[in-house]
């Protein structure tokens, strides 16, 4: 019995989304590493090998030994920490690594302390500013690739980028103009690049683009991780449907305020994260409630959301008609803002099926 | 050696807050009973036991379990969650317990399945209008009195109040303002129930007020957390300078882009948490940069500060004559915005001192 804030995964909907992406990207002849950052688990990855998927990117250098048990070629998508060369050196002598890199004085400090091969990509900016060398900056890309190609333990793979942008869109067709944005500067770059490394490629994705677009073109791998679970955020911006979100917080209600309609939850920012979103009617959301269906969950209760969170406490509004619906002890059922935030504020998974799922 | 992301905490700086707290609430004959959810560790509880402290808070039942190791009188100052009724049994009969009770259906259940005798508090509402009982609605609080007279396992301890709007207080008046209305709320009810229950007492207690106010009369309990570390928010506030501020975060810098004049350090949401707040000159600030001064810290930098937070990247706004002073591969040291949120998110401590200090 669930008596305290569980993260609930409903493991067909989880499989199919990941078979959905993995058919999708097999018709389009692009290679996929799907980004392992969302579920952190072991055991979800095995559901992606079943798939047929060979290779998985991360975002930091633990969850890359975290899953090097399982994995034999891990990138880790965020700019190499030269301060981690220990982990680092330890990974190259057992998987192939990728790391990415922007700039020579990281070339240089790796050149001089590797003990072994790894892949690089070099980073590229397409517009949303966080990290990554602008994609007209030939200057200081040839920089890199002159001095690494002098470096005997590091082999140049490719340009790599995330359109983290999209996250920020409002429609499909937004987010269809930054990824088209997106693949003509980095084909245009590859262009540029390819006699000099024939075998360089083009290493993208973001779950909006990913989901939304049907056309991959000029890119060679894509590189997403939120689809895994999905969230309201991305249903906002149109990347999945409300049946496709795989998971979902229990929050028992611990309090009734039925002169401001309003329930307690025993869910808060230690659980799903604060982010939030704002929907089409100005309201501000923490999290939607959906019905209880069988084991797992069905449609969004309308008008049912969290309006506020502190640490432990989740405000939940519920329409006057309906507050009289709902008792103290029961539980409701919390899809989150941001699965990617929520999975990694709880430290396991509950299957509707009653499997306990560890993570990193 | 620091390699990624780590909380430090300055033991000097957090045990002095504990015993000027502890001095403060001594010096006006408060009971003071700390809340414990900030740090959630043994050890640092114990620097509390030395101050002489005997009773704490904690948020959640979870954590009255890992505390009740060392404590001896718990007050889970949370609505309580009638689902876990088997860890109250269990802590029950191990320990002084204490509940938040605002519903006769919570008193009914325990009634029936309490098998041992538990304190509790009557949650008052005093204007944050989270969760408790308007203190005006007698109505309701004899309906709880009422029914709790007869249950042999539940015994009146007083009215409880959380004065949470004190967090978006602007100025130490404003803080002041909310105190004294709420203890004149609190004073009233206690005089209406005085007669009946002779014992009953007043616990209160925010981070804001308790830090601010110095005239405590009519508190007869101050449960508060945060001020063991402080943070970003209390000192906007007006509760703490930031010399008082006793964790910060180690952050590598992992990648420098001159052309806007930006840091990107490994240390994002899932290590900061995504609180922000909005500084004298209109900015939204996840976090500011301190100076490294012996194995601890000093003051702030100015004008240096983290501007946005993904799940693992920071990106730190610096001004063009300083950007030229920072190295990849060096860390920076941040204060975070909010304490409690950044503390849940890591998993243990590091001290300047060099040790490791674990917690829940």
């Amino acid at each position: 019995m669930i008596t305290k804030p569980t993260l609930l995964l409903d493991e067909k909907k989880c499989r199919k989304n990941i078979q959905t992406m993995c058919l999708k990207f097999m018709k389009n002849k692009v290679d996929f590493r799907p980004h392992f950052k969302t579920h952190q688990s072991i055991e979800i990855g095995r559901w992606f090998k079943k798939e047929g998927v060979d290779k998985i990117a991360v975002s930091s250098l633990d969850m890359a030994l975290y899953f090097s048990e399982d994995w034999n070629d891990i990138t880790v998508a965020f700019p190499v920490n030269i301060l981690e060369i220990e982990t680092i050196n330890r990974l190259a002598k057992r998987i192939k690594l990728n790391v990415l890199v922007e700039s020579i004085e990281t070339v240089g400090f790796l050149n001089e302390r590797l003990e072994d091969k790894i892949g690089f990509f070099v980073k590229i900016d397409v517009g949303y500013n966080r990290t990554g060398l602008n994609p007209t900056d030939t200057f200081s890309i040839d920089r890199i690739l002159d001095m690494a190609d002098s470096c005997s333990n590091l082999h140049f793979k490719g340009f790599l980028a995330h359109a983290g942008h999209t996250y920020k869109c409002k429609s499909r067709e937004q987010v269809i103009g930054i990824h088209n944005k997106s693949v003509k500067l980095l084909t245009t770059l590859k262009a540029k690049y390819l006699k000099r490394y024939p075998d360089l490629i083009i290493s993208s994705g973001d779950t909006p683009s990913s989901s939304i677009v049907d056309d991959f073109t000029g890119i060679d791998e894509i590189r997403h991780g939120n689809f895994v679970f999905y969230d309201l955020t991305q249903h906002q911006i149109g990347a999945n449907k409300i049946n496709q979100i795989a998971v979902a917080m229990v929050c028992p209600i611990v309090a009734i305020h039925k002169d401001r309609n309003e329930l307690v939850i025993y869910g808060g920012g230690v659980h799903f994260s604060k982010e939030s979103l704002v929907d089409e009617k100005s309201r501000t959301i923490f999290g939607r409630i959906v019905e209880i269906k069988g084991n797992s969950w069905g449609e969004i209760v309308p008008d049912v959301y969290i309006k506020n969170l502190s640490q432990e406490h989740g405000i939940v509004a519920v329409p006057d008609s309906k507050i009289s619906d709902y008792k103290i002890g029961s539980c409701l059922l919390v899809l989150p803002v941001h699965s990617c935030m929520t999975a990694n504020l709880m430290k396991s998974y509950k299957t509707t099926d009653s499997k306990r799922i560890s993570r990193l």
